[in-house]
């Protein structure tokens, strides 16, 4: 069959590493061609192996650069980096607006590392969708480390960091009380902390202010820390099986604090396979691609069941207020739903 | 029945103006109650009539405070307003950031305010589902204007400012180069832009940007625009039906600009009218509801049929790679599908 032999024209190259293979494959699952499912599932029992760290924050923190710096101390090591940038504020243009050319400039041509911009495609969960696809072909790839930077504010970035395996917020001076506010809602996706442009005015204000978050710095300053107690805990790895998220400082455009940030997502992966939990962010993961699959595949086949246009003059009579949409449904699936 | 006396309950004195039935039939709408989609299709005959507004811009652009302040504007024109803060940043806490309490001493007492905040539910679409849904019920209890408020950088946020009829994107001096990127993704959204913040350095900066954007700045400083040609178009409704949203300045937090951007809204409104637009957008909106709930039932009704803790199952399977999500999707709708 054509298809099948479009699907194995693809994932041989790409799994021996080919880089046009390699785009191609993105390219298929992004637009969801007619073979992309064929090929996610034909590559499947390749991944698992890439460990993913979600890279979020808000515009102004210097994401791009220190996502840069970071795929540059995982290549010191030796290990290969996929990088997605993923940019919801593009919706309609379909461009990417992120910093991918100085990115270009500074990584092209090492063939361990593989940059891909994704735009928003304008429907809820389409971006998620495409992300996700997008990592399971470069984690069939065989990339060791695949960073995915996002604009940290949106519904769709938590479900992109629900992805991750390490999620790092990324936080900086000097960005005003309501930027400082979105640390609330970041903080309970955030394994690891850094706090960019540390070289700023006020960047041990950013510092206190997300220990203070987590319960940790003396409530007045200049006062010492209890030498015990709960206020004395080091971060990583806690007693309890539990996780405390490190706050590191970072200036990403001259590198200072990458390594240290580049050790804490390590120490991450080893604390989560070390404690099972590993394996249970794969299974919520699963579950979520799981789901969102079979919504699409189940309206698929209902719209498929109907008359040419039915939806359209469905809708045009619930915006007339001649029907309410959840009684259209009923109609719908007790008309339409199984034969 | 018990669930007809409880949805009636709620609905007549909703239609009469009472703000407790308002509050709990919100509440409903927003937990997916068991009553709520009874509710919702009594309650959807009376919607179609207010005006909805979305409000949507970067953290620090001072939208809470604007919001704020064009709710009075229409409150001094004897329309009653509701208020919806969407806010996406605490998906987990279920609390709501936004500037709540401020907003709630200043428009505290008066019986044609309604305010609330909803928060993420964590599931990529529950908060636009439930913006929506909150919606029709202000829409149904009669309010003439509906203000919605998101932080503008999210998937979620371009789909609930996609079910305003009329777009407001705010914008400020000073926000950094990486926030001025945004307003290329906003501006396929934007029907009205504000400049918030006008009197600090850089308004005028952060208006030619936008006119520039626009293409409708002169090209170089100090040149003068050309007394005919493209450069000379005034903002509103076009010669040819389109509209060029106006850019108009505001000091929300002394009320400066903000009747000039209330009045902008009405014309805006007037034009999507006398265009025909208005019940395009319905339209789609529609469509997109009807989207919406035809999945969730789809999914429900099909997992009323799996065996209990398969899904649970199959993601384990496919998390340890011994399946891949397309094949198991596939093997389910065979096996559970329709009978």
């Amino acid at each position: 069959m054509a298809t099948q032999d479009s699907v194995t024209g693809l994932v041989e190259p790409l799994l021996a590493g080919n880089r046009r293979a390699l785009a191609r494959a993105i390219s298929q699952v992004e637009d969801e061609a007619a073979d992309s499912h064929a090929l996610l599932a034909a590559l499947y029992p390749h991944t698992g192996r890439s460990h993913i760290v979600g890279v979020t924050g808000a515009p102004g923190t210097g994401k791009s650069t220190l996502v840069n710096a970071l795929a540059r101390a995982f290549r010191g090591e030796g290990k290969t980096v996929g990088i997605i940038a993923v940019d919801p504020t593009s919706p309609f243009s379909g461009g990417a607006l992120l910093g991918d050319r100085v990115r270009m400039r500074d990584l092209a041509g090492d063939p361990g590392v593989f940059i891909r911009s994704m735009a928003t495609r304008g429907s809820l969960g389409g971006l998620a969708r495409a992300t996700g696809d997008a990592l399971s072909v470069l984690d069939a790839a065989g990339f060791d480390r695949i960073l995915v930077e996002t604009v940290g504010v949106g519904q769709a970035e938590i479900d992109i960091a629900a992805a991750a395996h390490t999620t790092v917020v990324v936080e900086a001076p000097g960005l005003g009380d309501e930027v400082q506010a979105i640390k609330a809602g970041v903080l309970e996706i955030a394994d690891v902390f850094a706090v960019n442009k540390a070289d700023r005015d006020g960047a041990d204000h950013t510092m206190m202010a997300l220990q203070m978050m987590q319960g940790l710095a003396p409530a007045t300053q200049g006062h010492h820390r209890p030498a015990s107690g709960h206020g004395h805990a080091e971060p990583g790895a806690q007693g309890d099986g539990s996780w405390l998220p490190p706050i590191v400082k970072t200036v990403a455009v001259r590198g200072e604090g990458v390594a240290q940030l580049a050790g804490w997502i390590e120490r991450h992966r080893e604390y989560l396979a070390a404690t099972g939990q590993l394996s249970r962010r794969e299974e919520a993961r699963a579950a979520n691609t799981l789901d969102h699959i079979l919504r699409d595949r189940l309206l698929a086949e209902l719209t498929q069941r109907l008359p040419d246009g039915y939806l359209r003059q469905v809708a045009g009579e619930i915006a007339r207020r001649e029907h309410d949409p959840y009684s259209v449904v009923d109609r719908i699936l007790s008309a339409y739903g199984c034969p």
